[in-house]
């Protein structure tokens, strides 16, 4: 049983930015979905986020940056849609390399740690 | 403002054992708190965290290495005083020196997510 698409990344950062914001997996993987499906209210329903949170979240993304992280069409038949801007965009891609190279940086250490973990039981719990 | 103890980090590292189980500063955090105080309930004061959480963390913990992390005396005058395994000192030991290599190894990254930052306004919001 998966633990759900917030939990499928097997080492998550956060950190914070110079100016204050912490940026981690919450807001991006928020991102990654609302670039997945077009729309921030669709994106937030695959995550199981509620419409507000969602848009508080990008809402304070949008403030952090130069510029906005997403841009959105109001008024359309669809109920408005959301895209990712340049800046949106290099906010994903970024975030992908630093938790390769965290990831990457980690390893021994990680397998350190597995080492001193008991063996798994035969049987789940 | 300091925001407390618990986000002095200016990068956290959450990663999945192989087992299953995930580490993270928030059980890391107490496991150096309960060193610094010698017991479980002073450690999850100094945190604001229930002696309750603060227990079903160790104890999870406990039961996800080799050996326990915490060594508990029960029944002395003191109500009981807890100190790190050797377990527990390596657990500490490793996880700093994971958050040290993540922190190297992203550097230059996170400096780029700062420069797509706007400048801090001149008043404090």
């Amino acid at each position: 049983m998966n633990a759900g698409k917030k939990s499928e990344r097997r080492i998550s950062i956060r950190f914070d930015l110079a100016s204050g914001p912490r940026i981690g997996p919450g807001k991006i993987v928020l991102l990654e979905a609302i670039a997945e499906t077009g729309s921030i209210s669709a994106g937030a329903r695959r995550l199981g986020m509620s419409y507000k949170k969602a848009w508080l979240l990008i809402d304070a993304f949008n403030n952090t940056f130069h510029e906005p992280v997403i841009s959105t069409e109001t008024g359309g038949e669809q109920g408005g849609g959301a895209t990712l801007t340049e800046t949106g965009k290099e906010i994903l891609r970024l975030f992908k390399k630093l938790e390769t190279e965290a990831g990457s940086a980690t390893e021994a250490t990680r397998k350190a740690f597995d080492d001193l973990v008991k063996a798994p039981p035969g049987k789940k719990k």
